[in-house]
C-alpha cells in the first residue's frame, strides 16, 4: 500500500468508525451467525500477490462486519462493558502508526514516563495510597496472577523463584472470586488444592471471621498463608468484600493483599462511592480496569503495588542485551510484569483522560449507576420479578419468580427468558449462578447507554416473560 | 468529543502518521532527553473538565514526540525490529473502532473464526505440520510461559494445576536462551534450579549430546525431564539450535518440545531457509513473532501446538458465567492462554498478509537477509573488524578489533565504540556477550530499510572506531 491509499483508507476507516458509533444501535447486538460460517467464507491460502486494499476493505464489511458482537451497541448489557471512546481510538491510532515498543526507558521515555504520569492520576483519582506506584497490565487476569506470583516469593523469602513453590502456601479468596483468581492460582504452582475458598454473607461478601478461622486453622496445621484477595464487585454480583477488617487480619498475619476491583473500582473516582475502598491503607496490591468502564480501549488494566520492589524482585531478569546506561535512575517496566514486551497504552489513557476530565468522567458514572437504580427498583415493584442481589454500583442481578414454581422450574424459565430477551437482537444480557440459582444479569457501562435504553430493555424482559412462561 | 472532532482529528493524525512514515528518517533514532524529563513537563494532577482535542493533540507532539525511540526508523538496527506497515495501523485503528473483546467465540465469532484461518495460513507459509493449531498471544514471553505450563501439567498427568509443582520436574535449554525462558521457568513454579543449561557449540547453538547426556543424568537421579526450549534464532546471534536431534531425543524421552522461533521464525517462509525448522514434526509447541519481521503492529505473537486438548486442559476454567450455547462446537480462545480478555488481533494480520500476499512478505524478508550479508561482508574484509558469530538470518554480530589489545580492553574499547555510534543520532545499535566478549549487534529488519542506510551505518561504524580508539 503506497502513502496516498493509507491516507485514503485512513480517512475513510476514520469516517466508518464515526458512523458506527453514531449507528451502532442499528445492529443486532449478537450477530446472527452460526458456527464455522465467517470461517467458510475466508480463503484456505493467503494470496501470493498483494491485494488492493479496496479488496480488503470490502471483505472486512461484507465477511468480518456480520460476525462482530457490538460491545459498543448502548444495548450492551453482557459480562461486564469494554467501553471506549473516540479519544481512546485516536490514542490507539497514534500509538499503532509509532509501531514503538516501550520494554525498557530507553527504548521510548515518553511511554515509561507517560504511564508513571497517568497512573498517578489514576491513583490519586481512586484515592489510592500516595506511596501506591503503578503499571498498566493487559487484563486483571494477568494482574492477578502477577500479584499471586510476588505474594508467592514475599511468602518464601524470595526463595520460590529460585527453588520452586512449597506446598504449605494457601491463598485466600470468597467462594464468589472470578475463575481468574483460581487460574493464577494454578498457574503460579500453589495448586489449587491451596485455595481455600471462603464463605460469603448474604450479600455475596467474604465473611472476615470465616476468613480468620481458615487462617488459624491453617496456620495449625504447619501451613503458610500467603495471599488473600478479596474482590470490590464480584463478576457474578459487584459484591464487596470488607477491605478493612480482611486488611487487618492481613496486616496480624503478616499476608499479601490482593484486591481485584476489575470493574467496580472505576467508582471509587465518585465521592459518594469512596466507601467502596475502605481499609485500602491495608491493601498490598489492587487492580482495575480502565478499559471495562473507564473508556479506554482494550487493553488496559491498571495495576498498582504499594512495594514495586517485591514486584520487581519477583519479575527482574538482567540479561546483558537488555542492559541500558541508565538502568539505575529509570523504571524499566519489562520488570513490572510477565512480558517483556509492552505496548504503548499510556497514551490513549492520557488521551481519555484529558478529553472527559475526571469530572467528565464520574457523570459517565454516577450516570449508569443511576440507571441501574432504576432498573432495579422497576425490578423490586413488579410482582414476577426477584432482586438477586445488592446493587452496589451499576449490575442488577434478577430472576423471573411469581413465587409458584420451584427452584428447577425457576432455572427452566429462566434460562429460556434469557434467550427469548437476547434474540431480541436489541439487548445482550448474560447470566450467572447465584445462591445455586439461574440468574440474569444487566450490567450497565456502555458510553452511549441512555434511559430509553434500559427502559426499553426492562419492556422486552417483560415482554419476553409473557411469551415464556 | 463530539463527532466532528473525531472525524476531523482522526484524518489529521492519518495524515500525520502518513508523514510521519515518510519522514521518520528525519528523527534520531533514539531521543536525546534525560530520565524525568518528559514526565516534569506533564501535570501531576488530570484536568478537572474535558479539554479541546486541539489541546491534547499539541501536547502529543510537543511533549510527547521528543521522548520517543522511532523504532520504525531505518536506522533501527537494535534489538529485534517491531516493524509496522501502513495495512497493520488501519487494522488496529477498526479493531479500536469496533472496541470488541472476544474471550469467547459468542463476544465475536468473526474475531475467533478470522484468527483460526489467519493461523491456518501463517502455519502454512511457515511450513509447520498441518495438525498444528494457532493461537494469537502477544508475546513469545508469555507463549513460552504457556508452553512450559503446558509441559509441567502433560509431565503429571495433568495434577500440577491442582496439587502444586513437584520438585523433580526438569527443563532443559541452552546456555543462549532467552531471559523469558528461566524468567517462565521460575513463575510456573519449576524454580531456576531446575533448569538445565546445556552448553552450545561455536555456532552457539545447542549440542545435543550434551542434552541427551544431562536427561539421563537427571532420570538417573530421579529426576523427570518435562520439557525441552529449543531456539531457533537466539537474541544474542540468531544461532539455530538442531531442532531434528533435539526432537529425536525428546521423543525417545517423552519430553515436550517448545521451539522459540520469536524473530527468525519468518524467515522459514523463504523456500532457501525452510532447514531452519528441519526437525518441526517432533515439536510440540512454536513461538514465532509477527511483530518483529512481518510487518504487523505489536503486539502479535504466533503460538502453535500440535495438541491443542493439553493446551486447553491446562488453561480452562469453566464459570457458570462464561458459558455459552456453541461451546461444545466453537473454539474459546479464553481457554488457550493466560488471559480471559482478547483484542481483536487477527484483523490486522489478515490486512498485512492480504496487502503484501506471501512474495511481498518473502521479497521483504529476502531483502534484509542480503543486506545483513552485506554488512557481515564488509565486517570481515575490514582488518580492525571481527565477526563474532554466523549469520544465519539478518542479525550481524562483530567487534572493533585490531587484534594488538587484551579481551579486557577490547570490552572497554567496543563499549565506548557502541556509545560513539549511537551518539550520531542516525542509527541504533544494541549489544550482546558472546564467549564473555562485548560484542555489538546489527539486525536488519525495519520495513523501510535500504542498502544504503546499512552502508552509512558501516561508514558511521568505522569513522566511530577512529574517534574511540
Amino acid at each position: 500500500m503506497d502513502e496516498e491509499s493509507f491516507r485514503e483508507f485512513g480517512h475513510e476507516m476514520v469516517d466508518w468508525i464515526a458512523d458506527y458509533f453514531a449507528g451502532v444501535e442499528e445492529y443486532d447486538v449478537k450477530p446472527q451467525v452460526k458456527p464455522g460460517e465467517i470461517k467458510s467464507r475466508l480463503p484456505t491460502t493467503p494470496p501470493e500477490e498483494g491485494e488492493d486494499m479496496e479488496e480488503i476493505w470490502e471483505d472486512f464489511k461484507e465477511i468480518i462486519m456480520p460476525g462482530i458482537t457490538h460491545w459498543q451497541h448502548p444495548g450492551w448489557f453482557a459480562y461486564f462493558p469494554a467501553n471506549n471512546s473516540p479519544a481512546s481510538v485516536l490514542g490507539e491510532l497514534l500509538s499503532a502508526g509509532l509501531g514503538i515498543q516501550g520494554m525498557v526507558w530507553a527504548t521510548s521515555p515518553a511511554a515509561e514516563e507517560l504511564e508513571e504520569r497517568v497512573m498517578e492520576w489514576l491513583r490519586d483519582m481512586l484515592g489510592l495510597p500516595t506511596e501506591f506506584r503503578g503499571v498498566i497490565q493487559d487484563t486483571a487476569s494477568t494482574a492477578t496472577l502477577t500479584a499471586l506470583l510476588t505474594a508467592r516469593e514475599r511468602a518464601t523469602n524470595f526463595e520460590s523463584n529460585r527453588s520452586g513453590v512449597p506446598d504449605s502456601l494457601q491463598v485466600y479468596a470468597s467462594d464468589q472470586t472470578h475463575s481468574s483468581i483460581e487460574k493464577g492460582v494454578r498457574l503460579a504452582g500453589y495448586g489449587s488444592e491451596n485455595l481455600v475458598e471462603i464463605d460469603t454473607d448474604d450479600s455475596f461478601a467474604l465473611i472476615p471471621e470465616e476468613l480468620r478461622a481458615a487462617i488459624e486453622r491453617d496456620c495449625e496445621a504447619g501451613k503458610k498463608p500467603a495471599c488473600v484477595v478479596a474482590t470490590v464487585g464480584t463478576t457474578s454480583s459487584t459484591a464487596v468484600d470488607p477491605l478493612e477488617e480482611i486488611g487487618e487480619i492481613c496486616q496480624q498475619e503478616d499476608i499479601w493483599f490482593h484486591v481485584d476491583a476489575a470493574f467496580a473500582g472505576t467508582a471509587a473516582i465518585l465521592s459518594e462511592k469512596k466507601d467502596l475502598l475502605n481499609g485500602i491503607e491495608y491493601v498490598d496490591s489492587f487492580v482495575f480496569n480502565p478499559h471495562k468502564w473507564m473508556l479506554t480501549n482494550f487493553d488496559c488494566s491498571a495495576y498498582f503495588v504499594r512495594d514495586p520492589e517485591a514486584l520487581i524482585k519477583t519479575m527482574s531478569m538482567d540479561p546483558e542485551y537488555l542492559r541500558t546506561a541508565h538502568d539505575d535512575e529509570v523504571n524499566n517496566y519489562r520488570n513490572w510484569g510477565i512480558q517483556l514486551g509492552r505496548r504503548f497504552r499510556a497514551l490513549k489513557l492520557w488521551f481519555v483522560l484529558r478529553d472527559y476530565g475526571k469530572k467528565g468522567i464520574e457523570r459517565m458514572i454516577r450516570k449508569h449507576i443511576d440507571l441501574a437504580h432504576s432498573f432495579r427498583d422497576w425490578v423490586k415493584e413488579a410482582a414476577c420479578f426477584e432482586l438477586m442481589a445488592p446493587v452496589p454500583v451499576s449490575l442488577v442481578c434478577f430472576r423471573w419468580n411469581d413465587g409458584s414454581r420451584d427452584e428447577g422450574e425457576l432455572d427452566v424459565i429462566n434460562r429460556r427468558l434469557l434467550e427469548e430477551i437476547n434474540a431480541s437482537g436489541e439487548v445482550f444480557l448474560t447470566h450467572t449462578e447465584l445462591d445455586g440459582s439461574y440468574t440474569l444479569r444487566l450490567a450497565v457501562g456502555q458510553r452511549s447507554t441512555e434511559f430509553r435504553h434500559v427502559k426499553r430493555a426492562w419492556q422486552i424482559i417483560e415482554e419476553a416473560a409473557c411469551r415464556v412462561v
